[in-house]
C-alpha cells in the first residue's frame, strides 16, 4: 500500500493564484461595559489589507434571529462570495464586520436578543457607543458616513434599517435582505425572556418608524441609499412590499427587488453580490 | 469613383446561419362581424414552421393602452428576442399572436379601446368567439388549455390576467408585465370616449375580480400558472404588489418578480425571455 | 429552567407550504455483475412523484474526480435548487440520478475511478448495460432519447460529453460544467492505479473524439443539444474554449457560457438552474 | 371633433421623477488640425452635472466599423440604460464621450476609417493629442488614469484595447464588447480605401500586440483593469477566446464573459450595465 500513497492533490493544487496577500476571516472579541459581557464578532479583511497600510470602508453585516456572528461566514459563504466579487472588480475592497446579537445564556440564544435596547440588554447603545468606535479604530476603517454601510438578513435586515433610521448621519447605504420590517406577529409571547425582545422589535419596527417620524426625520432618510430585497416565497414578503410602498409614498428613493425564493441561505447568498456592489458605489460617491 | 464602390457587406454577411427556415413575423387581418370592422394582428411563426407540418403551442401577446398590434414587434423587438431564446434552447418553438385592441378611429386609438367589452365595442366577445378560433385554425395551433398561454404589458398585462380569470379553462400560463391590475385612477374621465373604456377597466380590474370571486372561481385560478413582473420604479408598482399579496392570501400560487426599472420598453424587452421560458415549461407539462 | 423552555420554532414553522407531497432525495444501491461490487447512487424524486403514477424524464448528474454520488446533494445543494426552479415553473419535474464513479477501495477513491472503461474497471459498460436500464425501470423513468439528459461537473462534465459522443442516440441534452474535455496534463502519472484512469481519460477525451470522429459520428452529434459552461477563472477554461471553437468549426450547434468564477461549488450551484431549464426544454420537444 | 381632443397624456405624465436636473445627451463638434476636418462627437452628461460644479470621471465609448458617434445613443439606447443603472445606485455618475471614427466622405464611412493611424488619417494621434485634452477640459472631467476608462463594441472594442495597450498610463479600465481583437480576415481587400484601414487594423491588432510586446509593456498592462465580453454566437468568438487565453498565459488578470448572443445591439445593450458597474469600481479605487 505504501507506494500507492494517494496523490489527492492532483486537481487541487491548481487553484492557487499568487495574490500577494489573501483575504482573511477572523474571530475577535470585545469586552462590553454596557452589556457586562464579552461579545464575539467576526471580521472579514479584504485581500491586501495587511500590506496596504490604507484605511478601508466598512460594511456591518448582521445575522438573523437566533443566529450569531459566525452565520454569514458559514451558512452564508460570505468570504468566498466577497472574494469573488472583489477580485472580479465589481466591488471595492472593504472590511466587513459581523457582530453578535445573541443574549447571554449558553445555548446560542437567550433571554436577551436582538439589535435593540431592552430593559436588561442595551444592545443598540452598546453597538454605537462601544462596538462601532472600537472596531473602526482597531481595523483601519474610515470612520465617516460615506465609508460606512450596514446590511443584514431577516431580523438583521430590520436592524440595519432601524440603525440607519436612528442614525442617518452615520451610514451611506443600507441593504435589507428578507428584512423583519414590520411587527413580528408570529413571535409568540408568553415566554418572559422573549417578551422584552418582542416588545423591542415592535417598538423599533422600521414600518412604525416611517409612520410616526416627523418631517425632519423623514428628510434625513433621503441622505441614505436604500436597497431592499425579499423573495416572493418569503413569509415576510407582505411586510416588505408594504414598507416599499410606504417609502415611495413618503418620497424617499429606494431600490426594491423581489426575486424567486424564500427565507433561506440560498436567497441571501445570491443577494450578497448585489449588496457589495451597491454599497461600493455608495462608498465611492 | 466607380472602382471604389463600397463593399459594405464585409462585416455583415457573416451573421447568416444556415438554418433551414427562419422565423417570420407577419401582418394579417381578420374581419369581425361582432365589431363590424377589419382587425389587424401580427403573427410570429418560429423557425421551421413552414416545413414541419406540426401543430404548435401559442402565446397571445398583448400591447398596452394606446398601443397596437405592431408594438411588440417594433419597440418590443420580440422577433429577435424570441429567435435568440428559442435557438439557445431555453424556450419551445411556439406561435405568438399579437392582437390589436385599438378602437375604430383613424389616429391609432379612439372612442373604443381595450380588451374588455363596452356597450359599443364587444372586444372580449370578439376575442374569444371570433379571433381565437380563427387564428388557431389558420396557423396550425394546438387548441387546448395546455398549449395556450397569454401575456401582455400594462393594459395588456391586466387584460391577460382578466382573460384567464374569466376563462381559466383556456390558458395554461399567464404573464403580466407591469400590469394594469387595479383601478386606473390616473385615467382621467371627462372625455366621453374614454369613459366607457375607463368603466370597462374598472369593472374588469383583476384586483376586483379577486375580491369578489366566489370559491369556485378562485379554485379554478389554481389551474393556471401565474407570473407577474413589475419594476420598482413603475407607477403601477403599488397595485401590483397589492395583487400579489391578495393572491397569496387566497392561497393561489404565483410567481412575482420586481426588478429595477419603470414602465418602459427596456423593462419589457428584458422580461420577455423569462416569459417565453415560463410558458414553455407550462406547455410541456 | 423549565418555564424557560426555548420556543425556537417561532420563526421556523412558517416556511412549510402545504404541498401534497414533497420532493425526496434517496440513497440506493445496485449490485453490479460487471464491476463485481455493490454501487451506491443517489436519487432525486420530484414533488408529487409518489402519488402521480406517471413516468418522468431523467437527468443523470455526474460528480467530479475524487468525488462521489452524494456530492451534488451535499456540496451542490441540488435538492433545494431543483425544488426552487421546479416550483417556480422554470423546469419540468424530472427524476435526477446521481451515480457513483469511485473505485473500490475504502477511502473514497482508488485504483479505479471515473466514467470510462479501464482494463480492471468497466465502468462505462456497467453504466449502459446494468445501471441505466435498472434505474430507469425502478424509478418510473421514460426510457427514450427525448426524455433522457446527462450533465456533470469537471470529470463528470467530460464524462457527460463522452457518453453522448458514444451514444448520441440515447441523450437529448448534455450539460458540461467546468468539464474535463481535454487531456488531463495535470494528472500526475507514476502511481500505477492512477495510470489506467489517466489513460482512460486521455483515450476518451471529448476533444480527441471531435478530432478523430468520422463524418457519420459527427453528424450524429447534431441530434444532441449541447450546453457548456465554464468559469473564466477555471484552470480548465482553455480546454473548454478550445472544445467550443472545435465544435463551431465542425458545424455542431452548441451553447457556451463563461461566467465569473473558478472550479468551485459556488459556480456549479449557480449553474444548476440553467441546466435544469435547458434539459426541460429538450424533454418537451 | 373638437371636444374630443385626445388626452393622450394620461399614462405618460406619470413617469416624471422630480430629479433636480436630468441627464443630457449632446451633439458637439471639434475642429481637428491633425485630420484637417471638423469631427463630431456625442456627450452624455449625468443627472446633476449642470448644478454640481464637480469634476467627473469619464468613459470613452467607441462605435464599431462603419458606425458613427451617434450609434450608442440611438441603437445602443445608452442614455436610458446609463440613467437606469446610475439612478439605481450601481454605477457612479460619469461623463460618457462617444467619438466618431468615420472618415471624410459623405455617406457615413469612407476611405479613411477606424481608431488607428493610417498614412492619410492620423486618428490615434488626433485622439490623444487633440480630442482627449479638449473634451476633458470642456466637460469638467478629472484628467487622471484613475478617472478615465474606455470601452467599445466590435472595431471599437479592439480600439479600446489597443488604446490602453499603447497608453496603459492613461486608463484605469477597459471593456471590450465583441471586440475585433485579431486580424480581420473577413475584411476584404481590393478596395483601395479599405486597404489602408485593413493594414492599420492588422498592424494594431490587440492579439498581435500581446504576442510581440516586451516585458515592460506586458508588465504595464497589469495596471489596467480588463473586461471582455463576447457572445457565443458571435463570428468574433474564436478571436476573443484566443485573446483571453493569451492574456491568462501572460499572467495579466482579466475578466471574460461569454453570454448567449451574437454580434448585435441586443448583446451590447445588455452588456452596458456591467460595463458601467465595472468602470465605476475602477474609478473608486
Amino acid at each position: 500500500m505504501g507506494k500507492r500513497l494517494l496523490i489527492f492533490s492532483l486537481f487541487l493544487i491548481l487553484l492557487a493564484p499568487v495574490s500577494a496577500q489573501r483575504s482573511q476571516i477572523l474571530a475577535d472579541t470585545l469586552h462590553s461595559e454596557i452589556l457586562g459581557v464579552d461579545k464575539s464578532f467576526t471580521v472579514y479583511l479584504p485581500a491586501g489589507f495587511d500590506t496596504s497600510g490604507e484605511e478601508y470602508p466598512v460594511l456591518y453585516l448582521l445575522h438573523g434571529a437566533f443566529g450569531k456572528n459566525t452565520d454569514w461566514g458559514k451558512q452564508g459563504n460570505m468570504k468566498r462570495i466577497a472574494d469573488q466579487v472583489m477580485s472580479a472588480g465589481f466591488a471595492l475592497p472593504m472590511v466587513v464586520i459581523m457582530p453578535d446579537a445573541r443574549g447571554v445564556n449558553a445555548n446560542g440564544a437567550g433571554e436577551n436578543m436582538g439589535y435593540y435596547d431592552t430593559p436588561t440588554w442595551l444592545y443598540e447603545k452598546f453597538f454605537f457607543e462601544e462596538f462601532m468606535p472600537a472596531v473602526e479604530k482597531k481595523y483601519r476603517i474610515r470612520s465617516d458616513k460615506g465609508s460606512r454601510a450596514i446590511a443584514g438578513l431577516s431580523m438583521g435586515g430590520g436592524g440595519s434599517i432601524s440603525y440607519a433610521q436612528h442614525h442617518p448621519e452615520l451610514f451611506s447605504s443600507v441593504c435589507s435582505l428578507s428584512g423583519l420590517v414590520g411587527e413580528p406577529s408570529r413571535l409568540r409571547s408568553g415566554a418572559d425572556y422573549v417578551e422584552s425582545f418582542r416588545e423591542s422589535v415592535v417598538a423599533n419596527a422600521p414600518q412604525r418608524f416611517l409612520e410616526t417620524a416627523d418631517k425632519e426625520q423623514l428628510a434625513a432618510l433621503k441622505t441614505v441609499r436604500w436597497y431592499l430585497d425579499c423573495g416572493d416565497d418569503d413569509f415576510l414578503a407582505e411586510d416588505n412590499v408594504r414598507f416599499f410602498v410606504t417609502m415611495k409614498k413618503l418620497g424617499i428613493p429606494l431600490q426594491f427587488r423581489m426575486r424567486d425564493g424564500g427565507h433561506s441561505w440560498e436567497y441571501w447568498q445570491s443577494a450578497l453580490p448585489s449588496v457589495l456592489q451597491f454599497v461600493s458605489v455608495g462608498f465611492a460617491r
